[in-house]
């Protein structure tokens, strides 16, 4: 999509207020933005003494130290992300804001000077600065290709510019202020209104980085500014890089209208955990400089707590090893060991006093340089951390928490995580991919979502910025472990149908071990059409880890295909039907993602597959085995997958996928079960259990009202699994099965059959 | 190939002679086999002092109790590995000598009851046990579907025996004796010639397994018998599964020949570490029982300390992890770790004091629980141990020492290391792969060798065994990087050719770090071809890590074709050539490995390459770039292809491949360098240099006599490679070069060019 153009948007004028007039009294001394004066005295009493703090100030002057020996370049902007001039400009802020930290706490001017001979330098080249040369940003910065990164710049600077601000004459800061952080301030604002004025991560950054140069510059005005916005309203479906609206006619903006709208109440941000990662940096720092600076104004209280209640929510979706679900756009690897979870865990520790947060600070080994990371650090040391355990947990979607939502199932701890997403779209960020799932296995990831087309900041793949191929395939339903019917995504892969709908939670309950269940719809997705996916981890007698059971419901006014993708990871070790691979490699399909895939194996349909039979497919990933149990009908085919078609640019890893295609069918129903077994070692070279334990998958019961799935293993242990396909409600029950009466209340019935 | 009939053999008549009468005096009290008497009475005083030993004791306790608690099982043998039977007759072996050690230390007779009552089930099942039923062997077992895992069962029963000698009545002893150990002796050994007589891992634990259980029962007969072999000589061509040999004629054969024929002056095992590992275990611990056993033959004196060297070696071969480098049939992730490398480590340590090898006992966490184990225990919480370097190193395959060999080229440290192959066939488990290379930074493969083609033990998995496709595709010269000319194998992939040559080292130098520089020929891989292969670490000006340069120098009577492979492993970052991908996958060949490859792409021939030009490859592998650059001639090809074609089962993992391919050439030179640059991080998301800073590599001069490469970086230093193409010898050399004169003695000569 090509830029917009911008018409320069007036002003609206607000009082040119002092800062005295406006808040409660004097200004602090500086510091006072995410470090103050009396954080820096306690500090400077404690150098020493303190292991995690003494261990992480190490690191950074070691970092600032060498960095400050290859002297400070300002290059003339001219690169997108990865390239010099891009990188040189982020690392710049990046040091600026740690020298400053340094000299508040070591005293030493070296620092100071270096920060501000960094500050001068940009004031001499900001004051001609055209824009950024490159054009492909919706909202172009002009230090950085778009304003996002300038926003950046400006959240970590001022911080730098509040280390110093005492050590600098009047003059000098009257010449920074005016040559070049108000000014600065106004590109991303006033001058990039489509920028600065939404709900979505941009925004909070923009108005963060406004709202904290206005604190350390005392200008209510910005401030002000930054609060609640610019009071403008003309954007029409304008568009960003992302495909994402602007702005919806009326809403409120920003930074307050961001931390009210962003998060559901249970504080999920709609567009999932890795940006919400991102988010978090600006809404804490800003937050903690409102604090610090005794403004009139608070944003911790906000929302009964929302922004602490964020950061527990965005730690439990992270997987055994800390890295998050790849929801949505998301670089996969990213982690609770990020700076932003450093900033996160430590700014809520000295909020909230949460101990468990400081197990998560001893897996990151380091704080910040600031009231917070000591605060976080002497706790450490005094021995008051606990472990943050993760339970099954269902976390509302919307910032009225009724749009849909996401359950995680774990059990026992983190052995299986099941990622259940049943969400809204998650703004320009999400994906087509509702009623989807991810399996995780401590820290492997057993049935995946593909996550995003994108190599970071990796300048030769298109400029570290998203690929076409994020469009193409990862935003594609195919890409998930989702139904999708007619080779086409949910609602066609268009952001205007999609942002308008969300999934619907029909139950989700996690009280009883045995059965941990969830339950949601999907009515608008496809015409006439609705799904409804109930999964559960089941506890199974004899068998080690608990059985994911998945029954995906499908009523269709019309006959449909429907394919249902399972994204495993791993080593194909056994299949029960015959593979034909052909010997040359044919596309799936055409569009909506299939041109993506080769098909590699397709079971032989001359085969028999009665109705009601069972197909297993076992593979390994990490030295586990995992088997896919399918009750299958006759016709039914099944499918071996491998990404890389119509990609000539290698912009795809090569995944395997397994899917079932079920053809020219109305309503239906898939049930599939999931069981980890066994173990493999390559140094023993022990395989432990490497055949999965279900013998049997079946329907015993089907009609209107009614669903029973029996499931038994090997040794002739049954397990049946009831569903009341009508109600969610905690009616009575009763249904004959083989002549025998089972009752029940609520929604479903888990019960182990004696043999 | 099916297996062979062997005829029933006379049993050379060795004089049975009692143990007295040939050993220096009367047996040492039981046990006297890899533990003694006076170990466990040191062990017993020593209990809780010893931290290493003590957690290594309790991790065996509470395994062999919770296994006791499970009962004796000893099933009706029926099974391939995998299976049930198999698996459970491997762990008794295991438990009882466990079992056998916990009795010793503990001197709890629950442990003698638990082997006695093992020992005796087994010696009422043996009476009348025919032939495993599963006839895939060359050799087939009782207990197991081969005689090697019944070997494996008695040199660990013996070690169990040898535990509870003492404990047992004499009357019991006989039983065992005469309806157990000496029958299953003599079936491994007088009953299985073709297993027993060979110089090949397998005979060596067939030795080892009959000299224990000989040491034990002090039968003199089974010693001689294990220690020089039977007086055989009638195998013709017979081969084994693997298609290796069985025996060349006139062959000496037993322990003593296996020791003296399997390694190479400098301690490498022909069949390479993988199964180098696989022998130690026997090879050390019959070592280690004729010591403790006073016998009057000894083995770790053989050879000038052969064995020890060996354990030395086998640790060199291995990369920064531990982990051993695939070269021949090896299964990936075998390393340090294994049990056989914690036997290794102890016994060598035990015998020679290397306190480096309590550095490697250090990561393995855990000792022997005999006299070894504990002698490393004690020293390590005395604090002698030192860490264990790997330097550059060179080591001479065949017994002899001059049938070729393998290079190792690491700088610095372990940061890269390049292994250089240019050894002998490695028998039957030799791959086709002359002057082949891997390459490795710290614990990652960068340019792998592919391994083989098999999943030990993962009964699904074609029992466990070996798979076909380790023939047609894990042993082919297209699975290595490699030359590969017209589309066939070194040697056409025939055993019976391969196994007459080996290829020649021209020099290996590692003294200066500047240039570290190994270069070897083959000229029997092709009929009328022959072809030289000169590696290189080079530190070039400017550049973080030394850049890898390669040479491959063909002369063939006739016109071929050539394919460069490069078995990467990552993803595609950038090429300096447009990638022509097809929508439909096809073969790259038919036979030789080309026909499970798809190509996935291939340079667009369209495109002008003049000769000298340079094709550039990036790719990235554990977060760090590599690029290949490649001086090109006109016409040259550039494929990507991915492993997975005529594979329906999915035996072969689907790794991907960039081969360099000349066509319709008789002499030519292939010169490429690979450079290992940058990082990248998920979590910081920051990309650095991620493009390689080689600018220009080019052939300067090139005569019949000599070679000169030069290589240029981005910021314009250059450097030069000289290399004599005529002689490897020291003699004074002299060429110009752009009207200088460049003098140098000695095969090759670097210097750095001065901007």
């Amino acid at each position: 999509m090509p830029p917009l153009n911008w018409l320069v948007i007036a002003l609206p004028l607000f009082a040119s207020l002092t800062w005295a007039q406006q808040s409660l009294g004097q200004p602090s001394a500086h510091p006072q933005l995410v470090m103050t004066s009396s954080d820096v005295a306690q500090i400077r009493t404690k150098l020493g003494q303190v292991p995690l703090f003494d261990s992480s100030l190490t690191r950074v002057r070691a970092e600032v130290d060498a960095e400050m020996k290859l002297g400070i370049d300002t290059p003339e902007p001219q690169d997108y992300s990865g390239g010099y001039t891009h990188e040189r400009h982020k690392k710049n802020y990046a040091m600026a804001q740690k020298a400053g930290a340094l000299y508040q706490i070591l005293g030493d001017e070296k620092y100071a000077r270096y920060v501000r001979d960094m500050l001068v330098q940009y004031a001499t080249m900001y004051r001609n600065l055209p824009l950024h040369p490159k054009p492909r940003s919706y909202a172009r910065g002009k230090l950085f290709w778009q304003c996002l990164n300038d926003a950046n710049w400006l959240v970590y600077m001022s911080q730098a510019y509040d280390a110093i601000y005492e050590y600098l004459p009047s003059s000098e800061r009257e010449t920074l202020e005016t040559e070049l952080f108000r000014p600065f301030a106004d590109h991303i604002s006033i001058a990039s209104p489509q920028f600065f004025n939404r709900i979505h991560n941009h925004s909070t950054w923009g108005t963060a980085a406004v709202g904290m140069i206005g604190l350390v510059m005392h200008d209510e005005e910005l401030i002000q500014r930054a609060l609640y916005g610019l009071d403008l309203d003309n954007f029409g479906n304008a568009r960003d890089n992302d495909g994402g609206f602007i702005r919806q006619r009326g809403e409120a903006a920003g930074f307050f209208a961001n931390l009210d709208r962003a998060f559901s109440p249970d504080g999920y941000y709609t567009e999932g955990p890795y940006y919400q990662r991102y988010a978090m940096y600006p809404f804490l720092v800003f937050a903690q400089s409102l604090r610090n600076s005794n403004f009139s104004e608070q944003a911790f209280e906000r929302n009964d707590g929302m922004l602490l209640k964020a950061v527990e929510t965005l730690i439990q979706l992270s997987d055994q090893d800390g890295e998050f679900f790849a929801l949505n756009d998301a670089q996969k690897g990213m982690s609770l060991q990020a700076n932003e979870l450093v900033t996160a865990v430590d700014i809520a520790f000295q909020a909230n006093q949460d101990p468990r947060l400081l197990g998560i600070a001893q897996t990151q080994q380091r704080v910040l340089l600031d009231g917070a990371g000591f605060a976080v650090a002497k706790a450490i040391t005094s021995e008051q951390a606990q472990p943050f355990t993760k339970p099954s947990l269902h976390l509302t979607d919307g910032s009225d928490g009724v749009q849909g939502g996401l359950a995680l199932l774990r059990a026992p701890n983190e052995a299986l995580t099941l990622v259940f997403k049943y969400t809204s779209q998650g703004l320009s960020h999400g994906h087509y991919d509702k009623l989807s799932f991810s399996l995780h296995a401590e820290g492997a990831e057993v049935l995946q979502d593909y996550g995003m087309a994108r190599f970071v900041n990796i300048g030769q793949k298109g400029g570290g910025n998203y690929l076409p191929e994020n469009t193409s395939w990862a935003k594609q339903s195919i890409a998930h472990n989702t139904l999708v019917i007619n080779e086409t995504s949910h609602f066609e892969g268009k952001y205007e149908i999609g942002s308008k709908h969300h999934s619907t939670l029909e139950f989700f309950n996690v009280r009883e071990k045995s059965a941990q269940v969830v339950s949601a719809r999907e009515d608008n997705a496809y015409p006439a059409t609705s799904m409804r996916r109930t999964m559960a981890l089941l506890n199974m007698t004899g068998m080690d880890t608990p059985v994911v059971l998945d029954i995906m419901e499908v009523q269709s006014a019309s006959n449909n295909q429907y394919d249902l993708p399972f994204h495993y990871l791993g080593q194909v070790i056994s299949t029960n039907f015959a593979n034909d691979a052909d010997q040359q490699r044919r596309q799936l399909g055409e569009t909506h993602g299939y041109q993506h895939l080769f098909i590699e194996g397709r079971s032989e349909t001359k085969l028999p597959q009665p109705t009601g039979s069972n197909s297993k497919f076992t593979w390994m990933n990490e030295n586990r085995f995992y088997t896919l149990t399918s009750v299958t009908e006759s016709g039914d085919e099944q499918y071996f997958t491998r990404l890389g078609a119509n990609d000539p640019n290698f912009n795809l890893r090569r995944d395997p996928m397994f899917m079932l295609r079920r053809k020219d069918t109305k309503d239906t129903i898939f049930v599939n079960s999931i069981e980890a077994h066994g173990s493999y070692s390559p140094i023993t070279e022990l395989a432990q259990h490497a055949v999965g334990k279900i013998a049997k998958l079946e329907v015993i019961h089907k009609s209107a009202d009614y669903l029973a799935i029996g499931i038994e293993t090997d040794s002739g242990n049954k397990s049946m699994f009831f569903l009341s396909r009508k109600s969610s409600g905690g009616e009575s029950h009763q249904l004959e099965i083989a002549g025998k009466q089972v009752s029940w209340s609520g929604p479903y019935y888990f019960i182990k059959v004696a043999n």
